[in-house]
């Protein structure tokens, strides 16, 4: 057996499109490792000193991450700051930079400026785990929710995946869309047109309501609306009437659908109220399943 | 000996209104314990890991809960939204469920809006700490103030407790009055008309300055004046005049009445500057004892 | 051996001013030892309790305090409070006599309003670090930049440090002057008129750039240009232009001169881009060595 050390960059973890199925498999077995286990506390990062840096606000994303820093005895630290200050491209560098230079041994990052991140990683001399970047990839919450998938149906191949709302501004969809067609599930969108994201159009075709709402995964997006910014110009109500998933579409549903949402959800727009914690939902469960799936990323990132 | 395993509903802490009297003397008398001991970390909470979730600002009060977590060997997350992001219920329930799923062992909670702590203690599965729910309660500010009491005077019974201020909208007014009648204890209050609660009316008299002086223990309460909103119209100057416990009237004081406040204070608004640190003052005292306090009832939570 | 217990006022560090040479050189030292060791994790102040206190925002500072105190095996606790809270001086006070209350064995402090820190450092029965108070000291920062002067040139005395830019309103120029000066290092000051302390003209002479920029310490300080509350009315391109630390400039330097800055740099104001990680740039070592230089003066405040 020959051992060689892992480079930085095969410890970052960027996204998903580049990297192969394998990888992707071995950190969902290893968080099912780290799920499986009685003891809360594991302590394989002990002395190991993490950055949760969030340049764009989360505190649920690095809620979880800091759970799972600590459930493997990293110590933690929390850096965020307000998008205003550092919205230009140079002061996140200069962070980070600055961050590594005090010894961070790895560092978790959410930003928003496109490109940002790859930049990062190649004068970064620690690992680097993207926590969501512009609407490029977030790379841990597509691994939990293959993950969940996993939980339902037994293999991800030839699984049928919906994947409905804003399409154009989500990273959660295209690292979706990056992982599931590595396993040969489908992935189809749909969305209003201002919603549609044109250099994705060759990988996954834009299907309507109706057909979307047959798939094995009807995977919900949030939506920010009267965002007139981002030429996006709907009402709640009638997003709800045309896109959401209403308790009416719940309930006509194939029994064996799973409903699945990034979350925060927007209750009674995307997703109605009821069908948030229907049994086929499975957003709480997400939820859970980040913490095991981040553990398998950070222990990767600094151990394996 | 019979092993009764507590229910979630009975490591949860509330309010005091529903709480014996027996339950909060042992809460009471545990935090003595660990007020005694010589060793800061007495690490019994090791591998639990506790959620502080402020959808109110402050930074004192976690930094309190903060203190006893750690000083019980808790990890320790901390999660703040600004009140405007979540102030809908909805939104809080969610961010609850939330950290929920994500695997904490208990969460400690500050929140406005009326009833909704009850709400998420019926869904959540993890004891619930109160650390202040709008104009409801605010538990262990008042076992830290009974735990002060009984540093003075032998035993709460027949005392005179004096509450003077914004009774209307003071959760520190209501948990005292609820656990200090469970032994005994008199409770007066004194406030402005437009700052007098008429549901406690049945519970408590209200007295002027003069008779509300003469107890032994005189709590003032924070004003936040000219707040319209709440039909609050009245100058610092005048409030001082009329309510203050000014220099003039705490040397006047009888020798064994102390003065308590639930900080922070407004120095010359409701309390003279000079009086702050006086010697009847159990001011920084009481900031002292809410430590042993939220040990005692974290452990209550987690172990006991 | 005669062991004396040392006194608060001898554990905290205030400034650099009233402290001995041979005192700054045993931080210096000791954070030398700190930082030749492997190990990241050295758990001498296991069970303190630390609590960093920024009442003025500096996310960089109080992360290389956190990572110092960490390193340590500190329990660290952060405190911050937007600056407009707590402008007075009163709730600076109370806030942290609250936290001193709750049982913290050290606090980190940064503030702004002038004398405040002294005011606390006699009332307060921990010791205080300041991590910056106004415009007066901010000593880890001068200990940090002497550490790092000492790596390239053998000895101190006798070294040209040039200071450039907004003196004035420097709290990093004042503590690196009290600092340099005994040991003997020669200090000069080159900014423009607005930025010039008439104070401290007794202590250093102003120069021009020209001649500044033939120290064998280069340091640049930030500007906060366009403050008119502050007299500060210049461009950035005119500041640049006159006081800006340019490539051309640099390209000029002697290759013995090392550059310096206290960071966060304005990139192509003071400092060119291409200079910050030029050869001759210590500015990412500086914030290493800023990491060793707490854990000394951690250890000071708590063990030695």
């Amino acid at each position: 057996m020959t051992v060689t050390a892992k480079s930085i960059k095969e410890r970052s973890l960027l996204g998903l499109k580049d990297l192969s199925a394998s990888e992707i498999e071995s950190i969902l077995n290893r968080a099912a490792y780290f799920d499986a286990q009685a003891e809360k506390l594991n302590p394989i990062l002990a002395s190991k000193f993490v950055a949760n840096m969030f340049f764009e606000n989360s505190t649920r994303t690095r809620f979880s991450f800091e759970m799972a820093e600590k459930r493997l005895g990293a110590e933690v630290l929390n850096f965020a700051a307000a998008a205003s200050s550092v919205e230009k491209g140079e002061s996140i560098y200069d962070t980070v930079r600055t961050l590594e230079s005090m010894g961070i041994d790895a560092g978790v990052i959410r930003l928003k400026p496109h490109g940002m991140l790859q930049v990062l990683a190649e004068k970064v001399k620690v690992p680097l785990i993207n926590a969501g970047d512009g609407n490029n990839e977030h790379p841990t919450q597509a691994l939990l929710d293959l993950y969940t998938m996993r939980q339902t149906f037994s293999e991800l191949r030839g699984l049928n995946v919906s994947i409905i709302g804003d399409i154009k501004h989500s990273r959660v969809a295209r690292s979706n869309l990056y992982a599931l067609q590595k396993f040969g599930a489908k992935v189809s969108f749909c969305a209003p047109e201002s919603m549609q994201a044109p250099e994705l159009a060759a990988l996954a075709p834009y299907i309507t309501l109706d057909e979307a709402l047959k798939a094995d995964v009807v995977m919900m997006l949030r939506v920010q609306l009267e965002r007139h910014d981002k030429g996006i110009d709907m009402k709640a109500d009638e997003y709800r009437e045309k896109y959401g998933l209403t308790e009416e579409r719940a309930a006509k549903l194939s029994p064996k659908t799973i409903i699945m949402h990034p979350a925060p959800v927007n209750r009674n727009v995307e997703i109605d109220d009821a069908v948030v914690e229907s049994p086929a939902s499975r957003i709480f469960p997400q939820m859970s399943n980040g913490v095991p799936i981040r553990m398998a990323v950070m222990e990767r990132a600094l151990i394996l």
